[in-house]
Parts: structure tokens; C-alpha cells; sequence
């Protein structure tokens, strides 16, 4: 359980329900490995805009990546954004609509977004992304061009801002409510991979590989 | 198929691969409709935050809410937001690193939230959040207080500015590649419900209801 005090910044002070609150890294790099899918949250014309993408880290920091035609990615070089991953583990169903909740596993991290300029660098992320999500896939491909890593935006945020929350368990009902006969617990949900489906294309009697069976989300 | 003159306003418009947008009712209603678990973007101290929460539709709204203790809330009235669902539908793998993607359907909502401020007003709308993710529940509830009704914040945003988009199928290569023996095709990945876990202090005998075993998201 985290302390207010333990928040590396006011924006990932948690105002509310501090129990759920975890900053360490420890807490941070186990949400962050274990769901790709994340929303990323850029200011465009000074407005929100936030669109999902995928996300893998590298140490102490998170990256992703798009077209270098997207205006989002564009823009956001040096500008701050927020990146969140969030796991929906659950409906809690509970005794009054006021404390009906959701478990979850959520991580949000805030910075100034950077572009990895350097191709080669830019190229060693993009392998490290596979390594990441695909063990093994990368080497197995055609090698990718000078021109694809130019159309390749790659964008990567420090981890030294970044709240990770948890709810988990049963609902909490206001005491006195235990007595009615009502119907409560939790109605858990989870993300499965289902068999891989050959492209129609592939050649005949190809395997398919460990990393696309063995693929795992939440 | 849309074309770009489709799109409700200028951050609508795709300015790629329009092929994967929609701008239609039928089209938005659908994906909102098919997964409550969305992320939320403000602006608090010119800043983007991305924070994930439960929404709901009715008519031509999407609806979402919270603690009237929450910052975000509270800031959001009359601010712009934007409200983005998304399925992660699969991981399409390629031949080539660069063709790798992801099947999804995705809806963003932009526009300027409103809080919902009347009480009856705001109570109606917590009754239609049950009555459409978990149809007949409320009314088995203990009654929801004035105290609760206060303290929680109930947002809501026209759909007249969305956009969804969608990807399917099988991977897109270089015509040169498909000659390559390489394994590429579709990992499926989906939501389960699993079963209901009852309440440890549940009343003895108590059936799990039909809206709890039938919820499904995705």
C-alpha cells in the first residue's frame, strides 16, 4: 500500500482511495508487460485527443510506434502526454448501485514524449518490440528497408512519472446492507488468445510458430 | 466504405487509410454499444490525461461518471474531451515487420462534456447505466440515496463528432513477399466472461442472477 507521499509528481498524487495506489517500478513494469494495448493521450489544437495503440517497454522506458504520417505521433514530439494500459479483470456486482465497481490494473504515465531520431537506433527498437511481443519473429522475417524505418515514427516516454492502480475482491458494501438478500460478488473477465489462423496465402504445411500460439494478453 | 467528406468535422477525418473509417450511427452505436470500457482524455493544467472508466449509451449520447470528488470530473464540464473505445480484435502478423498490425474496432467521441445537473435527471441516467449493462438489476437494488445521487457526477456527450474505425482480416504484404516461406496470419484474441464469483457473505442459496452470467464485453 503506497503513502501519498510516495507519488513521484502532484498528477500522480492519487486524490481518492490511496489503498489502490502503487508507484514502484516493480508495480509499473508488471501492467505495463503484461497488456500492450494502451490509449495515448496527446493535445491537438488544444483539444484531447486520445487513440489506442500498442506499447512495449525497454527498461525504464515505454514505447510505441505508428506511421511517421500520423498527425498524432507528428505532434507530439517534446510535448506531454499521457499514456495509460488498463486491464479489465471484473464486474463487481454489489448490494446498492453506488458501490458497484470494476476490478482492474491500470498504469498511467506522464512526460514529454521523445521521437527516436537515429535510424539505427530507431531499428533496434523496432526489433526489440518484437523480442518484446514475438520471441524469436524478427529474425525470421524479411529485413526491413531503409525506406520502412523512415515511415516509422518511434516515440518512447521516461517511466519517472507513472501511478499504477489496482482494485481486486469482492464489493464493499455499507455495512447494514449485508443483511438484504440481494445477490453480489464478481463477474470476472478475461482476455483470450484463440488459434491462429493461417493467412490463405501462406505457403502449404508451414508450422505455426510458437511465439503466435503462445501469445498471451492481461 | 466512407469517403473523406464523410467525416462529421476536420478531427474526425482520417487522414489515412480512409478504407477503415465510418462516420454512420449504426456504425458508432455498435462498438460503443459492444464494450463499456472506454478512455477518457482532458486537458488539467494544459496537460492530456487518459483515464479509463465504464460508458454508456443512450440515444444519440454517450454517458460516464464517477466520484464528484474525482478532478477529472469536475473539470470536464464544458471542456473538450475526447472518448475513445476500443477492441483489440487480433495481432496481424506479416511477412515483414513493417506490415504487422492489429484487427480492432475502434470509436472516438469528440466534443465538449456536459454534466448532467438536475437530480432526477442524474438518478434516471444511473438506472439506464444498469438497465443496459445489467438489465433488471437495479430494481433489485437497496435505493440509491440523495447523499449517493450527490456524490457522484454523471458526464455526457453528444455523438454528433465520431469516428470509428475498423480492422479485419488477414495481413496486407508486399506482393514480392507473399513468394517467401514465412508463416503470417491472424492470432484472434477476445473477452470471456468467467463464472460469477459469489459474495463471501452472501446470504446461503442465493442464484446467481441471468444478468450476471449473461454480461459479455467485446
Amino acid at each position: 500500500m503506497a503513502r501519498k507521499s510516495d507519488a513521484p509528481s502532484d498528477r500522480t498524487r492519487l486524490r481518492r482511495l490511496h489503498e489502490r495506489g502503487k508507484f514502484d517500478a516493480a508495480s509499473v513494469h508488471a501492467v505495463l508487460d503484461a497488456m500492450p494495448l494502451c490509449h495515448v493521450g496527446y493535445q491537438i489544437d488544444g483539444a484531447p485527443i486520445v487513440t489506442p495503440t500498442m506499447q512495449w517497454r525497454e527498461g525504464d522506458h515505454v514505447y510505441w510506434h505508428g506511421s511517421s504520417a500520423s498527425r498524432f505521433l507528428r505532434a507530439a514530439n517534446a510535448t506531454q502526454v499521457c499514456l495509460t494500459v488498463t486491464m479489465w479483470d471484473g464486474l463487481v456486482m454489489a448490494r446498492s448501485g453506488f458501490h458497484h465497481s470494476a476490478n482492474y490494473r491500470s498504469c498511467m504515465v506522464f512526460g514529454e514524449a521523445e521521437i527516436v531520431q537515429d535510424p539505427a537506433d530507431k531499428t533496434a527498437r523496432l526489433k526489440a518490440m518484437f523480442d518484446v511481443w514475438f520471441p524469436g519473429r524478427w529474425n525470421l522475417l524479411r529485413a526491413i528497408t531503409d525506406q520502412e524505418v523512415k515511415a516509422t515514427t518511434v516515440l518512447r516516454l521516461p517511466l519517472d512519472e507513472a501511478s499504477v492502480k489496482i482494485r481486486t475482491g469482492p464489493p464493499s458494501d455499507d455495512e447494514e446492507d449485508y443483511a438484504l438478500p440481494i445477490w453480489a460478488g464478481v463477474v470476472p473477465l478475461s482476455i483470450i488468445t484463440g488459434q491462429p489462423v493461417d493467412d490463405p496465402r501462406n505457403h502449404k504445411g508451414l508450422p505455426v510458430p510458437d511465439h503466435a500460439t503462445n501469445f498471451t494478453a492481461g
